[in-house]
């Protein structure tokens, strides 16, 4: 059992309304910067778990994401190994 | 001149508290996942932008994040390159 570092990112799906995106459009244009077109917001989340091997540790995460983490209506999700850490604690 | 568009993460810092990263810890442990340990929410942010090249670009949205999207007190960030789109509009 080693212990792995997923990354998961949630991101609002094309088309659909991003009032935080906008938010942030506004301010970087209010701040000079002309050249910004679109800006979309959404999460980045970091798991450290446990698992048998990578596939096992992207598997579970996948399944947590249409479980949990992203609403699967609104939001896309990628999911990707970042680090192992043979046998550390969280 | 090209659209870029750049993905940013941005991360608490470790060691500072995160109540939705432990907030999603404990759902993932609730719903059955045990190995789970530490769980970090941070926000991902997709840019698509005007820039010269995509050096200009990676640099413009390093200030950004320094200026606007990251907390330097409670943040870590990271730039990436994602895309280009020759003349695309936004």
């Amino acid at each position: 059992m080693s212990q792995y570092r997923l990354e998961v990112r949630v991101k609002p799906r094309p088309g659909l309304l991003d009032p935080q995106g906008k938010a942030v459009h506004h301010s970087l244009n209010s701040l000079g910067w002309d050249g910004v077109g679109d800006v979309r917001v959404g999460k980045a989340i970091y798991i450290d778990m446990d698992a048998e091997s990578p596939d096992a540790a992207l598997e579970a995460v996948e399944v947590m994401c249409r479980k949990l983490l992203a609403n699967p209506v609104t939001e896309d999700f990628e999911v990707s190994l970042v680090g192992e850490a043979e046998g550390a604690d969280s």
